[in-house]
């Protein structure tokens, strides 16, 4: 790995539960050495991807990334886009929806919506969903250009869960099957007691571009409430796919 | 410059205006050769911080960013925060409110509201507000700790309009008369025709984190309409100062 892919790969330890990092554990979590780390974090700091609390002297996310967020949003208006649909989503299935789109080499989860109700699935903000281990990565991967996909399928792949595919055979018969039924699911294979069911979205190009997603908990899996889920997410993903300017693959159909 | 910060520094030439950038248009923005520049878009490609229009082939800033605004908004709720205090301002004032943090070498701007008449200020999303050419920029400046103030006033100014103070005895001058006041003015130093009211926000340790300005055509501009203006942006900056857990500095006091 590059310098600068090195050093932008510390910003993934920042999550909703650590918010704020001291350099030593971003030194352990890294596994690179404390000077080298400092001097990432004194570069990304001047340019405001990162900042440190003057009380605590840990290290957060800055609000440069605020500044590009904005600035994204503007020229490519997904969060306004896609709120109201996952709104949609999550009220017609009563549960939470959430869509995510390409970014690098995995998904970036960029929006939530949660049912009203008590026992619902919690997704942090803005996780990293791997494209092998969660329904919206495999729909995803099953979508997507030939050579990203053969990239993907040639990883090492790790295992999240005891239930994550972890080899090349097993994400290949499970992207196969992707692209039969047209839709992803996930029993467990990212997080315990999880059940996911994603439909892609699709790029101007005709590959996914990233997915929408329905996660139950697993308690609730039953035929029945998986038709439901897809009947509610087709629609969605092919408005998601429209408002974001995208084009639906010809190969892409739901066949429950 | 470091490569890791020359790397992100690519990411200053996306604007409102200029949100896909081809690869040889970015060399000659940032003055470095192509094959370079191609290899910084890869490694920040990996992490989703740029990533290419399939159409076109030219970069664009990537979903990660969505990602990671989104955590840090999760843990420090800013936008939530500010978006009704702008709000407020913008109707007290019939004035364009914005809202900007420190980030890195200058401001962030991350929040404007615009207020519901024809003539008034358009300010990009998203925009950069370099410290010594902005009344955001100038509050900021007089309230900063120390080092950090030395470290403008030692900055090489560079001129953005030919109102732009660009010496150190000038920018400090405008810097004590900040302090005395509480507020800053611009008076097209950023831009033609613009004149800009700010006021600090301050952090958790007593110095600015960032300010609350109101922007007008400088042909609006007044002693009776900048005092009504400045009667507004003082709650609002208290509002703003609290909101964000920060304490207001006890050598801040508006006299205008």
């Amino acid at each position: 790995m590059r310098t600068v892919e090195k050093a932008l790969r510390l910003l993934d330890f920042f999550t909703d539960k650590r918010v704020e990092i001291g350099l030593s554990d971003l030194a352990r979590l890294s596994g690179i050495d404390k000077a080298t780390v400092l001097r990432m974090l004194a570069d990304m700091a001047e340019c405001g991807f990162v900042e440190q609390n003057p009380e605590t002297r840990r290290w957060r996310l800055g609000a440069g990334v605020l500044r590009l967020a904005r600035l994204r949003e503007h020229a490519q208006p997904v969060t306004r886009v896609l709120t109201p649909i996952l709104e949609k989503l999550a009220q017609e299935t009563g549960e939470t929806a959430h869509a995510s789109l390409l970014s690098g080499r995995d998904l970036a989860n960029i929006g939530v919506i949660e049912p009203a109700r008590a026992n619902r699935v919690y997704i942090e903000p803005g996780l990293v969903l791997p494209l092998h281990a969660t329904a919206s990565g495999i729909a995803v991967t099953a979508f997507l250009r030939p050579e990203q996909q053969e990239r993907v399928l040639a990883r090492t792949l790790t295992a999240v869960t005891g239930m994550t595919p972890t080899s090349r055979a097993a994400l290949e018969q499970v992207v196969r099957r992707t692209r039969e039924r047209g839709y992803a699911v996930a029993d467990q294979t990212f997080e315990a007691e999880v059940y996911g069911i994603a439909v892609p979205i699709f790029g101007p190009d005709g590959y996914a571009a990233g997915a929408l997603a329905v996660a139950i908990p697993a308690s609730r899996a039953s035929d029945e409430h998986e038709r439901k889920i897809i009947a509610a997410l087709e629609p969605a993903a092919q408005s998601a796919t429209t408002g974001l300017g995208g084009r639906p693959s010809p190969e892409h159909r739901i066949s429950s």
